[in-house]
């Protein structure tokens, strides 16, 4: 099979790996028919962090079963299904939980995994199918509208619903919304279907905003620095008692300390690269609270996958450029450039 | 009249000065009986930070109302009364809303006070005497007992409160609870209060473990370091589900993001001093909530001295140390050399 592969900074190639097998009883061979490129695939892109040269990357998979092991029930050959960015057992304490993203059992499709590989490839190994795979109903297995709104519930769809639910968004609440990347505006759209009657977006893209619009937001905020936070400031009369973190820089973690109301949550979602805890303080002087962290995708699964299938949620105008597996290399070009907000990788049907 | 002052770098003089007199309608004079030296005094005593030479200190005020302005309702002249660390006004969103410490009118006693004056003194005005004055009950007016055991309502035991609530502590619940200072021994009394069934206390002075042996400590831990956090993730099977911050230094920080348990809740009470934001990001890995502040002290001060009145809280064997005004200086000296957990200054009766 042909799977993308990194070779170091900037440098994703498409190349020939053994076809995956069955290892163990509780393992699914997935054929790859859609998977996307992440904002958080850029980290090793842009060398932030440091796979070895030669893993395989990405992290969203939606396909077809192919061949299941002995002890698998949930799935059977021929079922859609996508998964979310871990493996989760279903069985632990922390997803009996519903806190997924700290299965006991937990591993990572693409180069922080230790025993799976990567999804931007003709064909996946899934590990703990019974507890990872979700398998969309048979109605909707071939429905290709249907299939492109749900494949961002495998990570970014989630992890904006899990910045809303972690700033504790609620009906009637007003919101404020950092950063204007897929999970920033997957926030919007999360905050929005929690029934948050304002939802001001912050970030620096006119159109990422617009599309930020589309899904509900009812103000933006454009400006840099000072100035937006003092705007945002402004429009919810010294801060908003609801914030998603979506970009986790010090800047926006910062924009989000100031921004939160005295009491208020803040939700985010952004793997934390901060130096300096300056904003802790302010956090500490308003009493706010601070929770969220990798989202428990498998947890949220089901629920953001009705609402996407009775056609109250659609998510997929953040796919604005869509390549082949042979397009992968260049996917990962427009999005560090800025020039997608998301790429799609459609394999098949 | 007398009061403390500060004078530099470990430097507190008993001095004369004047009288305090009702400037506003909403003020209250207060004759100090008793008062107290806090933890966080010690922060400009060992000069970490720097209020000007020749401001009166203390913010733990107790005493008995000589005077007030024509607004004030709540009190009269001859009651017996208490008041948080910090003014409010009882009317604000925020003081409506139960975040007192919030309040947008809000003063503080001691050096951080823009228009107020320090507590450990003989006389001190009390502004928003409404809002801010508890009037504790003409029967228990004269009740040594019954006062020594409120005066920490006045602060760290409305803290030790405050990092409970914070952590979300609730009957049943294993809560560890860092730091043996007095705030720390009030977190174990406050956390045993809510119902924790294990109360694991973290220090390293076994005289302050016995008073939270005493508070109802199920388990301490008095080893330092990585030993101490392995020792707390042995006796938590993995880490607490409840964690009760209440140093606030960076090393305390960190012990509290090691042996919290994922999707866990930190309450954290001590003004964060910290340089490196390591342990934001193992926050951010286990989806632990990271919530505190300043606590809201004259929101929990009647549900707190109901439970002492009624004898079912007794946080006064913090004081180990008792001294009059005189000995002001003497009782810093005490506390910044450990002598003393906490130290009470009575004044008269």
């Amino acid at each position: 099979m042909r799977a993308a592969i990194y070779h170091g900074t900037g440098d994703i190639r498409v190349e020939e790996r053994p076809d995956p097998e069955i290892e163990e009883p509780t393992d699914a061979i997935v054929r790859i028919t859609h998977t996307a490129i992440c904002g958080s695939d850029l980290w090793f892109y842009r060398d932030h962090e440091d796979p070895e040269e030669g893993t395989a990357v990405g992290h969203e998979p939606m396909g077809i079963v192919e061949e299941v092991g002995e002890a698998v029930r949930h799935v059977e050959p021929g079922d859609r299904v996508f998964a979310p960015f871990s493996v989760s057992c279903g069985e632990c304490e922390f997803c009996r939980k519903g806190l997924h993203s700290a299965c006991t059992n937990i591993d990572f499709f693409g180069p922080d995994g230790e025993d799976v590989d990567g999804a931007q490839a003709e064909k996946l190994r899934v590990p703990l199918a019974n507890g990872t795979l979700v398998r969309v109903p048979d109605r909707y297995a071939n429905d290709e509208d249907a299939l492109e709104a749900l494949l961002p519930l495998t990570d970014v769809m989630a992890t904006g619903h899990h910045a809303a639910v972690s700033a504790d968004v609620e009906a009637g609440d007003t919101a404020v919304v950092i950063g204007d990347g897929a999970v920033g505006l997957c926030g919007v759209l999360a905050a929005k279907r929690l029934g948050a009657e304002r939802v001001i977006a912050m970030g620096h893209h006119e159109d990422r905003l617009d599309i930020a619009r589309e899904f509900g937001a009812t103000e933006v905020v454009s400006t840099r620095g000072e100035e937006a936070i003092e705007e945002a400031q402004e429009l919810t009369d010294g801060g908003a008692n609801h914030v998603l973190e979506c970009v986790g820089a010090e800047s926006s973690l910062e924009t989000a300390a100031q921004v939160v109301r005295p009491g208020g949550n803040i939700g985010y979602v952004g793997v934390p690269h901060v130096e300096s805890a300056d904003f802790v303080q302010q956090l500490f002087f308003k009493n706010a609270s601070f929770t969220g962290g990798p989202a428990p995708v498998r947890n949220y699964a089901d629920e953001l996958m009705n609402d996407v299938l009775q056609g109250t949620l659609d998510p997929s105008p953040i796919f604005t450029k869509t390549v082949d597996l042979d397009g992968v290399p260049e996917g990962y070009q427009a999005m560090d450039n800025r020039e997608a907000v998301k790429v799609m990788v459609k394999l098949g049907e």
